[in-house]
């Protein structure tokens, strides 16, 4: 049917549904008249980036107002903010697997209620590339976690669930093929690792409160690129596992 | 010495040390200048909620200036939000463990350049009580788990480091001891447990995307009331872990 997957029956029941982090409602908002036609929304850590990114697509798309401010549909909440540019929605999400939980909980939520269908989520983003090219744009096929493996483990509760981060493959190629429309924009599809921090996970030597070999973390680095690794964040095996979980149609 | 403790001898051998999420650095700001008085350091999750507690400090204090703006001092970067008030820093660090982690190694290597001398630092933010009245300040003890131990396993490289957790005892009383001094404030020094995530971390019936059992979530509760905890939030045991390693005197 295109629609959002919620596997939660507990949704249905409820009176009302508050989406806190961005200060939206069922009962305060008409979702599905504010967003309920929706096709895409890309999401990125940095506010002011995915603001930048809803005026671009803005122009982009030829719409009215192109140029002008664009307004933060959450306003009202100082943890995420959210442009919409035609069918385009442009969200941040903060850093982190946590912060991006959240946020991604509450957006899957506001695409049931509103109704939407067929939307592709794509998250956008800075990343530390290995072995290739600086400035090179990676797709990712599969989000993989620090023993590059495509899994992202979820405490619930006190229970470990353990979920599957491959991405949309069709749509890793669909992406690839429109980096060719554009010369000097050196474009490659692998396999994107996720840290759970930025100092001492990813072994910065330079940035660290504690030290390490340089040599141990070359040789990780060189493992992780046999491994199929081409690139380094924080975000991806969170973001791959909750859009498999809900039936969206994800890239990274 | 009272000096914060940075154990990573590649800090004191660059040339320049860029703060990039703070927009701060060794050689474009002059930090034991800007930094050198600074005493106290709080830090909680929202910008708006920082900069109004910083406005709040500069009443308190009666220092020049109360009642106006206050300037944001990480004003070049949308990641985090920093404001003095006298000898206290009020920042922002986001939500979850990967957020606060990044915020702190950079202010810990911003007192570290300041040559900043016994420093308090103390993380003040909403938490979700346990078995206790509503509007409770919950003072940590120790941050624990969501298996209930006063442990922070981090990840680094491909090596899982576990730290402790405790905080500052002597402080925790202090702080308690001022409580006292306020009337209709209930306080109460206890565990507070750290999850990764908001909605199935902390079991969620209403707003997860997968669904529990309502028996389970109590059972669970149950055990963490019957460890000590009192209270659930997404930071404290990355928080005390980094404080304890670097030396600083911290709570919660």
């Amino acid at each position: 049917s295109g629609l959002v997957l919620v596997k939660n029956p507990h949704l249905d029941l409820m009176e009302e549904d508050v989406l806190y982090h961005l200060d939206l409602g069922t009962k305060t908002h008409n979702l599905p008249a504010m967003f309920g036609d929706i096709k895409f929304v890309c999401v990125g850590g940095s506010p002011n980036r995915m603001r930048a990114f809803a005026q671009f697509m803005q122009r982009e798309l030829g719409l009215a107002g192109a140029g002008e401010e664009v307004a933060d549909i959450c306003g009202g909440s100082d943890r995420y903010a959210m442009y919409r540019a035609g069918p385009v929605l442009s969200i941040s999400h903060g850093m982190g697997i946590p912060s991006i939980s959240i946020m991604l909980h509450e957006l899957i939520k506001l695409l049931h209620h509103a109704k939407c269908r067929d939307v592709t989520i794509i998250r956008i983003g800075t990343s530390g590339g290995l072995g290739i090219e600086a400035g090179s744009v990676v797709i990712t096929d599969t989000a993989v976690d620090s023993s590059f493996q495509p899994r992202f483990e979820q405490v619930v509760l006190d229970d470990v669930v353990v979920r599957s981060t491959e991405l949309d493959k069709d749509l890793a190629e669909e992406l690839l093929a429109c980096s060719r429309d554009i010369p000097d924009f050196p474009t490659l599809i692998g396999h994107t690792m996720c840290t759970y921090d930025f100092y001492e996970g990813q072994g910065r030597l330079d940035g660290a409160l504690c030290s390490f070999s340089s040599e141990k973390k070359l040789e990780y680095l060189r493992r992780a690129y046999d491994a199929g690794v081409r690139n380094i964040e924080m975000e991806s095996t969170a973001f791959a596992a909750l859009c498999g979980l809900c039936g969206l149609k994800g890239e990274s």
